[in-house]
């Protein structure tokens, strides 16, 4: 039969135990923070750095005028993947697609207006920026399969606060697999 | 040595050359006059009846927005031909350049808008109608060497009254060969 030990040595055994317990929880709850983070789009959630080779020349999809403080005209084109989804009408987009959405000052045309006799043509000014999305259902599982891309001018992406903003609000486009954008007959 | 004849007969040769004369004049006239019409744009210009095929995956040149009546957003669309000299800064375009432009109404998205906050969000609603041009400096030459298009969303284009207008008006962007719409980089 096993000495139980001294008052002392049982508590120090029952400690230990405890600590141990207490180590294993800590460290399932460090590990499951960072998927929950994600999950919820607030941690350290993976976003697209590298603008997609070509997507000047992909097809288009449609515009769109923001206007208010975006003061923005610009044009939502689509890979080949992202064509054939949309004109099929298939939702969730599959893997492989891209959707680059081309962003410019919203601006008179004061060409267009002198012959037009009246100032209503407006046009893509200087540009902003060109945002995607890439859908990879395994490396952006944390941000519903899409991942997010941000590049100014100067051709450098968003930075992370900036690009955390993404999946929170695209998730609320969810009947859409989180793409606001439709397709223009 | 030849008889001149009766002086009757002198004369009805003379009359004679004479309304041979003012024939073939009438036919220089009569030939010519069509031909001043088409370079002032006004008289029987070819226009194009059939739609182009496979427009909507043409590249993107630009979007558009009109406001007041016409309220339209749109895009412009180029086949390889247009894309190629756009890219190049080629002017005049050449033979074969064909140009889209989709119309659609300008609206409010309900659904962006619920997400933004505020009515800030315009996107193409109902289309409205589709014009082309299209490049054969031949075929077209009484005007400017672009065929001039437009088809309704039932297809059928427009009538000659409203396609005599096109000419007169994109004549204006002589120093673009008549074309507005410039390429968004």
């Amino acid at each position: 039969m096993e000495n139980p030990g001294t008052w002392k040595e049982v508590a120090v055994k029952r400690i230990a135990s405890l600590v141990i317990a207490v180590v294993a929880v800590a460290g399932v709850v460090g590990s499951s923070a960072p998927a929950s983070g994600h999950a919820e789009g607030e941690s350290a959630a993976v976003f697209v750095t590298e603008i997609p080779q070509g997507y000047r020349e992909w097809q288009w999809i449609s515009s769109a005028h923001e206007a208010g403080n975006l003061n923005s005209l610009g044009a939502v084109l689509g890979n080949d993947i992202a064509i054939k989804a949309y004109r099929e009408g298939k939702l969730p987009f599959p893997d492989g697609t891209i959707i680059a959405a081309l962003h410019y000052h919203h601006v008179p045309s004061d060409e267009n207006n002198k012959v037009f006799g009246q100032a209503q043509s407006f046009v893509p000014g200087a540009p902003t920026n060109i945002q995607f999305m890439v859908k990879d259902s395994t490396k952006y599982a944390a941000t519903g399969g899409w991942g997010f891309a941000h590049f100014g001018t100067d051709g450098k992406p968003g930075d992370a606060a900036f690009m955390k903003t993404c999946f929170p609000c695209h998730e609320k486009a969810k009947a859409s697999d989180l793409v606001f954008t439709r397709y223009a007959p």
